[in-house]
């Protein structure tokens, strides 16, 4: 780990601006001691907030920027606006710079990605980059991906989500050799979609370093924690991730409403009120705020527009933790790896197999 | 609604075979007296089992198969041993030959749909059946398909589901004029594949009577009951409907961890007691157990494999609501007119605008 994490935000994203993004920074900090700010944005504003947080001030330069992209306007508009210019723009910037070891931002996400992508450039052999979340499970925190940076994948791309989530998961997990599925749907007959299919086949084939493929995964073994790493692509992953979040929220609703229905209910809730905070920490979704984009040559961090200055420091401590990984190399290699063993079967019929060669 | 419903019963499916299938028909019968059963398995299994429930034996006929489908045979094994003889097939025959107006089965899933397929054929115009949902919801219930009959579709089936799970609503949700959706994802710039855009497309364009299209939702507008209806293809609908049982399964253990924990968190568990019933209640998957197979010549009702009797009676109430219904004319009729318009295009310029006519 480097001795110093450098972290470029963009001050403006979000849907509160420098009154999250600088508080989270500044929870962030206390916490990771070792992190040094670049704080991208209206300067006047920055440093009203910055007033508040002395210790922050200290760790932080600032630079910056009139233009902020708007939280619904189409990436090609906000490429329009804001190339070159923009807080986002420049916080993405300062990581190919090399002035800045990952950039976060909580901003419109179809801007941020293809900001990230024009201005960083996906690794080599990568297609497409994709977007991963680490999701709550009963054994812990999974990584899921691609929960929503392009639609539809084929099995090479399937097999680079593998790839960079397993190596996701060993930084953010800590687990050495993590778990890999393939989500699917269960009913053994139809197995799910060609591309699924030949996905496992491939994965079962190249038997790559570094992770454990274990075949297929239902809906209901990502909650399970059945993997480390569960594998599909982005219009699946973005449903599936809404979905739970909504019949999380479905069933917080139900519990405050089963709560407050009597006065002996609300009596046994104020008896079992640790219980109940101890349930809501398990149940926030700021705890596992920050989505990372993988496959750009640089760490480019989303945290979720709506978050809290406590959502908003955890997508600043995932952006530390990943910085302070070498998590861009072990995709390289891997990747690199995986196409080669990928090309070997032609390479086979013009060499001999290695027994005849004795 | 006819003066009795006739349900014809796959006996042996499921997981518990007739010890669960009679008891829920025992108990869905006190609920729908207006119902009579046609039971099929082996008949030893079944009348040790209806004698302890007197009054079903009163209402129901047996008739013996020696032949059960496995839970896990691929759908070619079961056809190959299972065609014209297995419980699961004369089932779906009875219906078929007009013995019954719905059957139900807690069987092989994968089985059960290509039997239906083949024994019932699909409506004229329906390339594939569908199989769509009950799904629990703030505001109350929506349907939501196709959660798993087939994988992928195009703009064309997208539009018949939509068509389909609006004519259940109307006759599982009592709503006049549901409201319809298509799950889609929420980045403004990419909004989801292009299948999914062109369907959205065609449903305004069409503009059908019966239902209300009102555009894309996310999958966290599922929980929130954001419309009556949820379109989207298998593969992720099976997903999204896994994903949120998933969900709730960990939610319920993270309840049961935390109320256990401390001896005066138990005591404020004992005091609520009454309201976590009525979350229980809430959270109950059985109240919703019951798939209905849709976009055939007929109905068939699918229950989960693992459902004990209170869910199983749920399935064949299920069945009771639909077969009284006109539901089957509606899906006809609609995706009749859908087609015409759909064709519309080409004749109108060989026809005269009804304007010239004049």
């Amino acid at each position: 780990m480097p001795q110093t994490v450098r972290i470029a935000l963009d001050a403006m994203g979000g849907d509160f601006g420098p009154k999250v993004t600088i508080a989270g920074a500044a929870s962030a900090l206390e916490r990771r001691p070792n992190s040094r700010f670049l704080l991208i944005g209206d300067e006047p504003a920055i440093r009203a907030e910055l007033e508040r947080h002395p210790r922050l001030a200290e760790r932080a330069d600032v630079r910056h920027s009139s233009v902020s992209i708007r939280m619904d306007d189409k990436p090609s508009q906000a490429l329009r606006y804001g190339r070159r210019v923009s807080s986002m723009w420049l916080a993405i910037d300062a990581v190919k710079k090399g002035d800045a070891d990952v950039a976060v931002s909580a901003g419109n996400t179809g801007a941020l990605m293809a900001m990230a992508k024009i201005c960083l450039h996906t690794m080599a052999r990568v297609d497409r980059p994709a977007l991963a979340c680490l999701w709550p499970t009963l054994r812990g925190q999974s990584v899921v991906l691609d929960v929503g940076a392009s639609m539809g994948a084929n099995a090479s791309h399937l097999v680079d989500l593998a790839i960079m989530g397993a190596a996701m998961a060993r930084v953010m997990l800590g687990v050495e050799r993590p778990t890999v599925g393939l989500l699917n749907v269960g009913a053994e007959e139809i197995k799910g979609i060609e591309e699924v299919k030949a996905a496992s086949t491939m994965l079962r084939d190249l038997a790559l370093p570094g992770f454990d493929y274990r075949g297929f995964v239902e809906g209901d073994g990502i909650g399970q924690g059945a993997v480390d790493v569960v594998v599909t692509e982005g219009f699946t992953g973005n449903i599936a991730l809404k979905t739970a979040e909504g019949t999380a929220a479905q069933i917080t609703a139900y519990v405050k409403e089963a709560m407050g229905g009597t006065l002996i209910a609300k009596l046994g809730y104020l008896l079992a009120l640790g219980a109940f905070r101890q349930l809501r920490a398990k149940m926030d979704t700021r705890a596992t705020n920050g989505g990372v984009f993988l496959g750009l040559q640089g760490i480019v961090i989303k945290s979720h527009g709506g978050a809290d200055s406590v959502g908003f420091a955890r997508a600043v401590e995932i952006g530390h933790e990943v910085a302070g990984s070498d998590l861009l190399n072990r995709i390289r290699d891997t990747v690199a790896l995986a196409h080669s063993l990928e090309g070997q079967d032609g390479a086979v019929s013009t060499s001999p197999p290695r027994e005849a060669a004795q």
